[in-house]
């Protein structure tokens, strides 16, 4: 067997334990009226600034915690919180705080029990493997089997957002950055 | 005279040279009714997102080129570009994109005839010494005091912007991140 | 069958076609003794990114083109550039600065024979849906389908360079931030 | 008296409060030998990035907390934290954590007295006005006339580190990022 194909069984294997119905219960917390943050570090982060990404592509009001124009978070804000180990304390403690001051909190971890897991108004589980030992084991390094299973996964989530509101590529299309 | 003093001097050097009706062309551009974006690379880049994130926080509606959620710029929003030689390519290519898509720009450079101070429909002339070798000359590194009077000046048009809007400082503090 | 399962089929169909000779050619150019740069936009960027943190885990000297500490690439430097197209002007005009200044150009894109596929001297393709309609066609917005493919692409190559350099898990544990 | 000169009037106020023997002790810290990480958020945090670009202009291995290719910091290596109220969490709690592992701390604040200000191996005390009410009274909003003083504070210590190890403006250009 080749190392792609390896890799990509891992991904497959990891891909059939997330819960569609985990991804319906934060679909109806992203709501297109409210303003939704995004945070992680990391690989994690990058993923979670992919996902804001398309979001903005697909009409939402969206920032990253730690961008340029991000402005504080307020009560009746969502706020999408991604760590594989559900204890990176730079994603952990800010999602607390926001938890405390009314933020809807939807947490993408690799494991349902971490303090991230059991905060979430809803929490998406994708067991990947993490540096911390979470998850389907894998032969790959650190938490990158973690941040392919959150990459697909954040993309289906958008996929779904996406449907329901009723926009097509080409919409998404005229939103994309034209300054590259 | 003290390090610090020569550095000061030549800083209060360029910033007596800064046209203030020149920055009262580019208040009249940057309307709290429009996207504003912001464009810059390297330290002017830095100084550009300090002003794009003053902007946040007294209420604009603001991106960064090259951030994770900005959208495509349309006909009708502005857009603020820094360098100092007004010939950086990543800088002056999208100013001029943009510019041919009906995109009112605000132009800060060192050199009022250089290819980007020429587009602009006002240009703020910040004349401190650049790593080209325009402007007042420095005992400083590269660009340096050009950095640190664009600094001065980008910030003087945002208090000059806060006035006319009459946002206060409690309101700014209101907005600035609380995920810090 | 589930939108999960319907997005894994397309990930799955394009990983079948990504091509390990391709990374064995990259895998030659991306030698430990030479300072490695990486390029991208967009979300092809964040890709790119990833790529770049995962090489600095295991013992690289990377440097991602934009970020702060960038320093100037030089002749006999390494840069892989990844663009789904082939023609993101962002990126493709500087690959072939640095080309045209003796710098090994390893492109990823989902078009062998875009501009920046053609000039590759090594040219990993991955053949996922882009905005720009190549490859794989996909029920994904834009160039999702890309995006996760590449990702996990440049992770297997990770994985290759890791395994040739005999770096542990461990030894990636030990570089990893620990300031998150 | 015009706006700018009010503005500018501030910040010579404040330069002429900084302390050169302390920009002497944090340049004795700052060792060419050494890896320098730097550390801010918001627009401190930019102004610390605009240090970390000139340290790699002038040829010191540095890194910014947070950015893609930043290493875990170890014993031995040297940290430069700026936070104007001294009370950062995201900038106070990994600082005190690296001087807890052994590493070297430069703290920038307008607070002498602050958490940070006080586990400074070196404290560089930059009094100008900051949101938490510290510091040279201002008519700017937040924390601008920190943001100001602070960068020209730290372009001074970079001057003076140039000139200690002999590097001329030539040299840090053929540095300069080049694929701008």
């Amino acid at each position: 067997m080749t190392l792609v194909n390896e890799v990509v069984d891992e991904v497959n294997e990891v891909m059939a334990l997330v819960d569609e119905t985990q991804l319906v219960a934060a679909e109806k917390i992203i709501d297109k009226n409210k303003r939704i943050f995004i945070l992680g570090a990391g690989r994690s982060g990058l993923m979670a600034k992919g996902f804001a990404m398309r979001l903005m592509h697909i009409g939402y009001s969206v920032f990253v915690i730690g961008e340029t124009i991000t402005p504080s978070i307020q009560t009746g804000d969502v706020l999408v919180s991604v760590s594989g180990s559900g204890k990176t304390g730079s994603v952990l403690d800010p999602s607390k705080k926001a938890k405390e001051n009314g933020v809807k909190l939807v947490a993408v971890t690799s494991n349902a029990n971490s303090p991230l897991g059991r905060i979430g108004d809803a929490t998406i589980v994708v067991p990947g493997a993490t540096k911390s030992g979470d998850g389907v084991k894998s032969i790959q390094l650190l938490s990158t089997l973690f941040d392919q299973s959150v990459h697909i996964t954040l993309d289906v989530l958008c996929l779904m957002l996406s449907r329901r509101d009723n926009i097509s590529n080409e919409t998404a299309k005229a939103t994309h950055s034209n300054m590259e």
